[in-house]
């Protein structure tokens, strides 16, 4: 089968799968549980086998460190699933029931979007982690991994594939692509993909968003921002800068840019200088931030920069203003924190930061689904429209309009008949 | 200023707006209303002259009439603003409310998308009505209406950048743009522009969406569909059907195609044939139709064409499902019904059709954000995300994640504290 006829045949189970109750998915989602843990072993050759390509092509240790599949990561995503299956079916919910008249009433109900085309690189655990968030949520998954897992992928994906048709899901609904030239050809079937998810670097996302019609639910850079206001504490702002900034470098929610009030910079750069040096952060300011404490100059590139490293730029602001406008024009939406004691201040930078994260008080870091509570993570979005920030299920998700008549026409109402318009409580009945 | 520059205009002040609180928002709004009473007779004069140049370029007789922008039109477009003064400020609306930690409060707060383009053919009316729903909802909008109203949409524009800013919304949130180029370079700002609104035709609307990776809410066909079930009641099925057709058949919510069962064709076709011939409705229907009622043969091309004219397609099929099959492959995802006593029938009919809208027992003509009672309707959209079906003000809005702490840092959770994900619910404090 080419490409184009995979997503179509993934859209026809789609249509299917969009009607699944809740039991039968929940079953699926056992079954495809018990055959991971069932075929372990099997999964463990496979992975061995990319894991020996990967080390005959010298890839470098990080990468050999995810792309190994092994009894504790198996675990681990046998355990998403069991926690998956915890969690409330969220198609067919009411969102909203309005009577227009007697005997015409008009149901909200959410439904799955239809096809999704998920990107990742090389962690297998991706593809049964999103494979199970979609089969969840009814959607169907075009899944393209890293080529260097391709047995990995190839046995998870048919492991997945057989348990679920053998429990009455329709077959069809997860497909998987094995090359670049597969994703080429994905990013043009806008008549059968309804959503792209590309998980991987900032160029790879931003690639995949100028090269293509489809809606792509993601984000390219994390650039976020801590701002030190003036009446900040100062060894809350330290604290939080510090966690903000280390305790994981290489995430997209860490703190690349620090701005900070002239009024205070003299008093929390020095301590905060020295709490970074000693996790070994390299700092890069401006020239009022090098009067205070030893840094290397920061260029004009530096406050677009996303470092995803142990760097820190610092910027020292004379408004509270200056640091929005700073972080609106070089940050990308994704984390801003403000650190301050003054409600007001906060209530500003709170509804001034065009971000979808605005936090007060408290580590960039917090943001992400897990901490969110959000049960499970689809991926963060700095996307403006349909799902912003960390999205869990409800990202996978539209509604349709139910309205059902007694043989209602548009003619009768105008002259005879009047709307009533009135807000139902009860679920749709269909 | 170019239009990149006006895009980044509208961008910085949709910053402000988005923090703009209701009583300022709804003050200016009827300082609009006040200024289109007032300068009634100016708008007049304005749009004379378009309606001149366009009567010595023999613009077509429904053109010119909807070009018209007289006093009553006038009157209208004041009403439509009353109205939205009366719908709640969807702004800072509290989504969600959950306690991560003591201390520690996260709130999903709804909020303006930030910058709207919208592009519309010849009605005046429309640059009030966006331009409005825009500002209720905290958004800058670009508008390029057509170029036959020119002199109308400037003297509009004026007026409502005026009497807004005067009234201490943030100049610049509105901006007119008045040529095809001009729309050629706003589809490529992407970095300013965050969503796009096409009304328009079909061709124009599809032309938008493959030339822009900026997001595009709206439709381009409305090829909808009536199904007479084998189990339907007849004379509904009449009744509605022609309700279908003929109420309006210049729109994207009239029925295009019928398809009907087999067993219920030979009682049901003669009496709707009559029906729709008084009507002048032209029938074009596949050969089994032909052998019941007198009709042109239907060709492939019929199944998948919007004709927003009398003309309907009529086509026999011997199941439910291929009914639906036949509407997901042919359809425009816009709205179809079915017509059944049969719940069963009716339930599968609406989970299987992937339609925004799915109605069961009556017109297709219902589906409108009016009859919805939506309070205001931004458009229909055939969207798999964002928003699906006739979209009110809730399609100009996102949200942003607030978290609230008091010096939390993530290093300490997983260590010594854990989160206790608690529902709250009140409302965000800042």
């Amino acid at each position: 089968m080419t490409i184009k006829e995979r997503a179509q045949r993934a859209k026809q189970s789609s249509i299917l799968l969009a009607a699944a109750n809740t039991e039968l998915k929940n079953k699926a989602l056992r079954a495809i549980a018990e055959a991971l843990r069932g075929k372990t072993d099997t999964i463990i050759a496979a992975n061995n086998r990319d894991l020996e390509l990967a080390q005959a092509e010298n890839l470098a240790p990080p990468l050999l460190k995810r792309l190994a599949f092994d009894r504790s990561k198996i675990s681990g995503a046998i355990a998403g699933i069991e926690s998956l299956l915890t969690l409330p079916d969220p198609v067919g919910e009411t969102l909203c029931a309005t009577e227009l008249d007697q005997g015409l009433e008009l149901y909200k109900v959410s439904c799955p979007i239809g096809v999704i085309g998920v990107i990742f690189e090389s962690r297998p655990d991706a593809l049964v982690q999103i494979s199970c968030l979609c089969l969840k949520s009814g959607n169907s998954a075009l899944l393209k991994g890293g080529s260097e897992a391709l047995h990995t992928n190839r046995m998870l994906a048919d492991i997945i594939a057989d348990a679920t048709r053998q429990n009455g899901i329709p077959e069809g609904w997860i497909q998987l692509l094995e090359t670049r030239a597969d994703v080429g050809e994905m990013l043009a079937l806008d008549q059968s993909i309804d959503l792209i998810i590309p998980r991987g670097s900032n160029e790879f996302v931003q690639y995949i968003m100028n090269n293509s019609s489809i809606p792509v639910l993601g984000h390219a850079d994390g650039i976020c921002h801590v701002y030190i206001d003036d009446e900040a504490d100062s060894a809350m702002a330290v604290r939080v800068t510090v966690d903000s900034k280390t305790q994981y470098v290489a995430v997209c929610n860490a703190a690349e840019t620090l701005l900070i009030h002239n009024s205070i910079a003299p008093q929390v750069l020095p301590p905060l200088a020295a709490a970074l040096a000693e996790r070994g952060v390299e700092l890069r300011g401006c020239s009022r931030t090098a009067a205070i404490i030893k840094v290397k100059p920061a260029t004009e590139k530096d406050w677009k920069t996303e470092y995803l490293d142990a760097i820190l730029s610092i910027r020292i602001v004379d408004t509270m203003d200056e640091a929005i406008d700073h972080i609106n024009t070089c940050g990308s939406g994704h984390t801003d924190a403000i650190i301050t004691t003054n409600t007001g201040h906060a209530r500003r930078f709170m509804s001034l930061v065009d971000s979808g994260n605005v936090f007060w008080n408290c580590s960039t870091r917090f943001s992400d689904g897990f901490r969110y509570g959000l049960g499970a993570e689809v991926g963060i979005s700095t996307n403006k429209i349909h799902a912003r920030g960390p999205v869990g299920l409800e990202g996978l998700l539209i509604y349709k309009w139910k309205l059902i008549g007694s043989g209602q026409t548009v003619a009768e109402y105008g002259s005879t008949k009047k709307f009533t318009h009135r807000r139902l409580n009860n679920s749709c009945p269909v």
